[in-house]
């Protein structure tokens, strides 16, 4: 299959062009720990779940308000929405129309893998629709959602065909942000190289499919191992990478620039607490600290990529 | 950490006796392709999501009707459901309901992994509840769910712990049913063993917490590949299986004998097309057709249990 000149990877590249940013604001709004504005904008009818969603929603359309001009898409985490039942999906996809309407792209985060017709059916929930006798029903519509690997290549493929009928991406877990990447993901193959790097060729191999600099498959590498980055572009030299571990996970932009080999929009750099709880050590508002912290990561990691762009 | 004698080990042993079953009824509803009485039950009002939402809880709740007196547990595949939306997950927390109440186990398909925080939210979502400022949220009230073991330990470790709280399971992804299996998961390690091997000492070594003759912690274990069940069962003595394969994907209940070394509840045999289809193959009515099949594969699994039981 070739993807038409509408495909992920050019449309993420045309994205962070005209938003002169690879940051995406991590989403993963804990009803806790909501913005005190936010809290405020829930009714007081309702169950707790509805309250609470309705809490949730306005806290993240306040972060996406604050922070969303510094950057090029939002990962809203998919169990942060779930935990509410349906007020929270509700939630979700009020999140995900907001972002878009912005100008932001939408990055689902889920890390859905399964066996061919649970996949299928994964596609048409975050990115494509389900066609019914009682009419069809739109999924969240998000441009592009994250897999797990474990399952192997035909979980995968699936899941890339969902994706690429609806012009959006995958970002398939390669190599992980937390420690625990170590347990799997980094153990040495008996054929040679590690598991994370024999994902990194199926991922490879399943976005030649598409046509462009950038392909529509791409890749979560964690920007708290810097020094596999290098590898791990060499062996996916067209794919984009969604870096967590920026932050609150230790990881530093500085240290990406590797990534960048293969152009500016081939590295989106994810933060989520280190931008909306940016207030907490800055002590200033909750959007002004949001939007500087965004910003200064918008410049940083942009000031990285000039050479590659 | 130790189970209480209520933990999820020593329910489902308790619940498999009871109920002379381990078959678990896999519920992957497809709009188009419902019974036709629950079709029809769908009101001619609202969205085409609230309609299909209506007719898919219909649906499983005759599957349930039908089928679950030959069951031990139904377990629900999330993406059918989330496909729906809003409405979808509340027709997946109906269905919940109206299968425990039918005393039968609730096992969420969803092979959920993520880091730290997100599989505490996983947790909350499906098992636990989540609290906020308005009130505890209950989550779906699943007795035990799916996760993928990619990420590494840290993250099984936190939706252990999630599950362990709620006196709830997990089965991890260890060795699957789908061809794609052979990608990642057969592998050969340089240090030696198996990809799946390496998953199947982390999923015994979690659930050593659990005191009783079996773990709250178990593994999928693909009825695809019988040669690898004795292996898989002496790495993971203690450990429940979750069996797909059987039926549509080419498994036999009677390859299955080894994983009953560990007691008849250790092993729990999934079937979801070949029950809820098995009209279309039988020629009998939906209910009748599913009811005749669910009870053939509880008497031909139950009959290879008898001597470990």
């Amino acid at each position: 299959m070739t993807s038409t000149a509408e495909g992920f990877g050019v449309r993420l590249a045309a994205r962070v062009a005209e938003r002169e940013s690879q940051i995406v604001l991590g989403l993963d709004p804990d009803p806790g720990r909501l913005w005190p504005s936010a809290a405020a904008a829930a009714s007081a009818c309702g169950s707790p779940a509805e309250q609470a969603a309705t809490a949730v929603t306005a806290h993240c359309r306040a972060a996406i308000d604050a922070a969303g001009p510094a950057c090029v898409a939002v990962k809203p985490q998919l169990a942060c929405f779930e935990r509410l039942g349906a007020p929270g999906w509700m939630a979700l996809a009020t999140v995900v129309r907001y972002a878009r309407a912005a100008g932001l792209l939408v990055i689902a985060d889920g890390k859905r893998g399964d066996i061919d017709v649970s996949a299928a059916a994964y596609g048409q929930a975050l990115v494509g629709r389900t066609p019914t006798p009682f009419g069809e029903v739109d999924g969240l519509g998000a441009d592009a959602f994250t897999a797990s690997p474990y399952m192997g290549l035909d979980t995968l493929e699936t899941l890339a065909v969902a994706a690429r009928g609806a012009e959006a991406g995958i970002f398939v877990l390669v190599r992980t942000s937390n420690p625990g990447a170590a347990d799997l993901e980094d153990l040495e193959l008996a054929a040679g190289g590690t598991v994370a790097e024999r994902v990194a060729a199926l991922v490879d191999g399943l976005g030649r499919a598409d046509d462009g600099p950038l392909a529509a498959i791409g890749a979560v590498v964690g920007a708290t191992a810097p020094d596999q980055l290098g590898r791990l572009r060499e062996l996916m030299p067209r794919t984009p990478f969604l870096l967590p571990g920026i932050g609150a996970q230790g990881g530093r932009v500085e240290d990406l620039a590797p990534v960048f080999a293969a152009g500016r929009a081939a590295g989106l750099i994810t933060a989520s607490r280190s931008i909306v709880h940016a207030h907490e050590k800055a002590g200033a508002d909750p959007a002004s600290a949001a939007r500087a912290e965004a910003e200064r990561l918008r410049e940083t990691a942009w000031a990285l990529g000039a050479d590659a762009a």
